[in-house]
């Protein structure tokens, strides 16, 4: 069994209109040296195959097809050896 | 300057019906493997100060007063230096 991690950004040509408002609640709360902030996703999960190539063929999938929007984003992912 | 990325997650007593959905969703697709999945947030941003304190005492504000629920989930974070 692996553990899947998996980190989905936008693309850093793409805008990301929620991290520039809560950058902007950031500012108006007074933390005025947050800069750049750009909001993704973090996903995990456990992949139920003893074989690593199969797995990370399953996590590309699962990224590819459902996880990710692969026209503005981009994946990497982790896998850990889990019992 | 500081890099700072930040990962956001449930804590594990707390249901992600978003995950379930997903899975759902692989399930069909034929990756009947996956298993768990918890969909959580990750955010990077940058910090304009040269000290590594004040920067972490920004980052915790941030996350504690925007960009986690207190609530129901829990956030780690890195700082690197960032030129």
């Amino acid at each position: 069994m692996f553990k899947a991690k998996v980190i989905i950004k936008r693309r850093p040509s793409i805008l990301d209109p929620q991290g520039k408002a809560v950058e902007k609640g950031a500012f108006h709360l007074g933390l005025t040296n947050v800069k750049d902030t750009r909001i993704g996703k973090f996903i995990e999960f456990t992949v139920d195959t003893d074989d690593r190539q199969s797995a990370e063929k399953e996590v590309n999938e699962y990224c590819i097809k459902l996880l990710s929007n692969p026209i503005m984003e981009d994946y990497e992912f982790t896998l850990e050896s889990a019992k």
